[in-house]
């Protein structure tokens, strides 16, 4: 299987898993599983849990318990999306040429149905994985999302609301909101595999450095943050450099991490 | 120890293990972190975690999981509160006589300071429990938060908004909004001490109850919903009726299950 047979076969595999995971629309209360499920399916590129999978196949295990983990983190990863588009954040009526959360089922409803993402993500890890992993992945992604990753970025984006942030603080936003996820879907893969510590460092580096280039190759898509500070040509180059260098973190795995590194270079030159 | 001495005690436990947890006020995002502790430390009966540290020692375990889980409890029933005042859900300037989150913080802070205080719930349980019981707690208690718990029973109650819920209706908002998180203190207490299924399901009963009776005694104390719908004498009578049943539920742990039961008449007979 070449690279795009294998993400297309992985994305459907994962797909099938948030259907299972989610609560039935028929179910009671209907609004807030309708709300869940819509945004969940909105045409997300499942680029994480494809880190999570790939991660784990590089590190030799089957890819059960990562298929899990992966849902999880685009659980946690939808909560952020819904959450972040709300009116008192970034004030955003349109995603992915949806209308978002909140404009479709109304504020309160919104800010519920990212709580109970949040919950959920957290609950199918405890119920399928063995106590043994469980632990150790609710760690990794609960500091993941806390104050000092996803939660903890935001914030200090919200507080540059209306002004421009520098260098220093724009590095620091993009670390915690992008990179910090990035590296846990690698880690975790890793972590369900039975990795040791050298894998284990060898992956957060890898990921925290194609999260940056992700967030960098956004901004270019919408000549915002680091592309307009620093212009499109030095960001395009700094993305490239931050994926060579995540690829040479790869190293210690062999051929076993080639399709990571072809995702590597997917973030690099994907169109939006 | 008298019940007031030992509970006065416990509550220093759980007060001083909360400010170990919670991130310092000077480490960034400042206001995040700020806004964190304001509400967890906003004068809280800290009751959750007192019956999950009761719960425990009538299970004949020490405590000390169980001050890690009932921290846990409080961070989770902190989120729900300053979820539940927002604007767009029921809209409160203040609570216990002190600015709402949103109005000392603004929105976004609020919103981001609940989603961490839920996030940081399920890390400390990972970082200190053992894989043993992390996992079964987390299972419980993420199933207590979800669309069949708090945010379910928040999302029903939203929908009531303006208008006035039924007998029935109300009972599944208090159940899942209220009785829900009463379960899985003591359930969890069970958990923590390695109690068996009838031990666990004798709780389980007993929290779902003590629950329902907590939250009629506060409507009549706010001359709501219970209390509004079927008048304070029907009010007093059923939560008087709730904590005897309660106590019964109770019978298979003899003595040990005494403070427990003095928890439960302090439920009923409490001063707002």
């Amino acid at each position: 299987m070449n690279i795009k047979e294998q993400i297309f076969k992985d994305k459907k595999t994962v797909d099938k898993a948030l259907d299972k995971f989610l609560p039935k629309k028929s179910e009671e209360p209907k609004v807030l599983h309708r709300a869940m499920r819509y945004s969940v399916f909105s045409g997300g590129k499942r680029i994480r849990p494809l880190l999570v999978i790939e991660s784990a196949r590089a590190c030799g295990a089957n890819i059960k318990d990562a298929v899990t983990v992966g849902c999880a983190v685009e659980l946690i990863h939808t909560f952020s999306l819904i959450h972040d588009d709300l009116p008192s954040m970034d004030n955003d009526d349109y995603r992915r040429g949806k209308l978002t959360s909140h404009k479709a089922f109304g504020e309160a409803n919104a800010i519920l149905a990212g709580d109970a993402l949040l919950a959920l993500a957290f609950n199918i890890i405890a119920k399928n994985l063995s106590p043994k992993f469980a632990g150790a992945v609710i760690k990794e992604l609960s500091d993941a999302i806390g104050p000092a990753g996803v939660v903890g970025g935001q914030v200090i984006d919200i507080a540059f609301k209306g002004k421009r942030a520098g260098a220093r603080s724009l590095d620091r936003i993009n670390r915690l909101k992008t990179a910090r996820l990035f590296e846990s879907c690698v880690k975790l893969g890793a972590i369900t595999a039975g990795a040791g510590t050298r894998e284990i460092r060898a992956m957060a580096a890898f990921g925290s450095s194609i999260g940056m280039a992700f967030q960098i190759v956004d901004d270019i898509f919408d000549g915002d943050g680091y592309a307009k500070l620093f212009g499109e040509g030095r960001a395009r180059r700094d993305s490239e450099e931050l994926v060579r260098k995540a690829k040479k973190a790869l190293n210690i795995f062999g051929d076993q991490a080639e399709k990571l590194k072809e995702i590597a270079d997917y973030v690099l030159n994907r169109t939006k």
